[in-house]
């Protein structure tokens, strides 16, 4: 397609975005202007996702659009920070005007549901490589960070772990399911739920967060490294979706919550005195299990037996 | 390189970094906490750098990262904002230290120079895809915009135009230079110098400003059409380089100058009754045309004849 031809379809699809009031000038000069609520601390992230190392080379456009903006919303989600703005760096073959069409209809409809207005862009040739970096808004001392989980506090995770990983699977045919099923496993890994408002209810609350990208061990494991703590899982007490139950043993079940990636539910750490206004805070949670003084990650089953699995979450390289 | 080692290095290097005091949380958690200055909006821009597409494949490791930080601060030089925060996403092949290492070394030289902290890193593995996001203050109505020029206004440029596009052609050997010469024109394409001094005391003079990065003609086109203007230019005033005077015929001298991108000078526009304040806001700058109300740009050789020429501008697809 030529650049003229891109241009104009960019330039269509950037209209559609949200307008926010405390954007002063939008994408089109050298850079984009904004302001920063009186009292606020900003959050940045960023996060990049390459064709056949993040999503499997048959993921249609318009996931593609949505999980690059959700993983980054995650992000957000993760420190308990209300997103506002977004630039997107695309890098894609020579392509058609239908995928770039489809690509920014499923980032649209994630914009639109937070309300993140896109503040610069640019678009290069080259192999499908997506990067979104996203700010967002945190009341001071608000933030969430990896480092306050302290012995006593309970593990909590949001919604269902391992669907993504059973999803994965399927897509990759090693296994086969019914088709509702299918829909369900492989939704949850292309359409993840950032867990935003979730994370903005845990401020004040949480001790710690992280957002699951690379497994709950993995994730669990940054939380417990940044505040120099270790912990105790109680494997029977995963959260997992009855696709999971159903198709998989109880051992390969807690195998894909424990070590597949791309849930992006939140793991977060609760003290005990703050249980109560957990309850009032978030209608859905579950306890996986406590944080411990001795450092190390112990995963026990029904009968207290340690559960030993070898992968630790997606490795990039 | 196992990723184990890629953390380490990438670690590493991230401690070099600048420390700012508006930097609340740096990198490594899930998002880093800043805070802007009161009274301050921020400038947003975002730049990706494709290997084989914005720089040859023989480049550098060190001047790549040198490259991908300058071509940011360029955008922040053409708003006139003060540069202060940068996420990396660094998309690239199993790679060796050696090569992470200069490419660091690159960026830091640049991040020190104008106090640029790393706020967010993602390290994926792909096809060699730099995209930096970086971000400024500037105050209220402060910030310099395309769409401000108006008829009568002089338009100006800082340094010499033309010389990284006679860089590229010598790096592809279409030119044969002078060592010494080639060393200088080489070190313009992978080493441009972002004009953020100027940007900032342009601030309140300047009617509109824009960074030259595909070429003077594409750019200042930019600038016309955002301000619904015209312009004429004499080429006799272009700015050149003696390797250019030297090497190329005056007609291909000009030809590389309005159409060669990759210079990351600013041109811009401002009003006769500033001109006394431009004199004394900067040291250097060259004026080579006027701002018409009648559309479209004219490019006039010293007989005043009508210089005709093709390219415009670097075609990214």
């Amino acid at each position: 397609m030529p650049i003229a031809e891109f241009d104009v379809i960019a330039r269509y699809f950037t209209q559609a975005f949200p307008k926010r009031t405390d954007v002063i000038l939008g994408i089109g000069d050298d850079a984009a202007l904004c302001t920063v609520p009186a009292g606020m601390q900003l959050a940045i992230a960023v996060d990049t996702l390459v064709e056949g190392v993040h999503f499997p080379r048959t993921t249609c456009a318009q996931d593609m659009g949505y999980k690059a903006l959700a993983v980054n919303l995650s992000d957000m989600a993760a420190m308990g920070a209300t997103p506002a703005w977004m630039t997107l760096a695309l890098t894609c073959p020579q392509t058609d005007g239908a995928w770039l069409k489809g690509f920014t209809q499923g980032l649209l409809e994630l914009a639109k549901l937070y309300q993140v207005s896109l503040m610069g862009g640019d678009t290069t040739c080259g192999p499908l490589t997506i990067t979104i970096q996203i700010a967002g808004f945190v009341p001071p001392d608000g933030a969430l960070q990896r480092c306050g989980a302290q012995q006593g506090d309970g593990i909590y995770v949001t919604g269902t772990l391992g669907d993504a990983g059973l999803g994965l699977a399927s897509i990759q045919k090693q296994v086969i399911l019914p088709s509702q099923t299918q829909q369900f496993v492989e939704s949850r890994l292309n359409r993840p739920t950032p867990r935003v408002a979730e994370g903005q209810a845990l401020r004040g609350i949480a001790s710690s967060a992280i957002d699951i990208s690379d497994g709950l061990a993995a994730d669990l494991g940054h939380i417990l490294e940044a505040s120099g703590v270790g912990a105790s899982l109680q494997l029977e007490k995963l959260p997992l979706s009855r696709a999971l139950i159903k198709h998989l043993s109880p051992e390969k079940a807690w195998l894909m919550a424990l070590s597949a990636g791309d849930d992006y539910e939140l793991c977060f750490t609760v003290p005990h005195q703050k249980e109560v206004a957990l309850q009032k805070a978030l209608p859905n949670y579950t306890r996986i299990g406590i944080i411990e003084s001795s450092p190390g990650l112990r995963c026990l089953d029904a009968q207290g037996q340690l559960f030993r699995f070898e992968k630790t979450g997606y490795q990039h390289f």
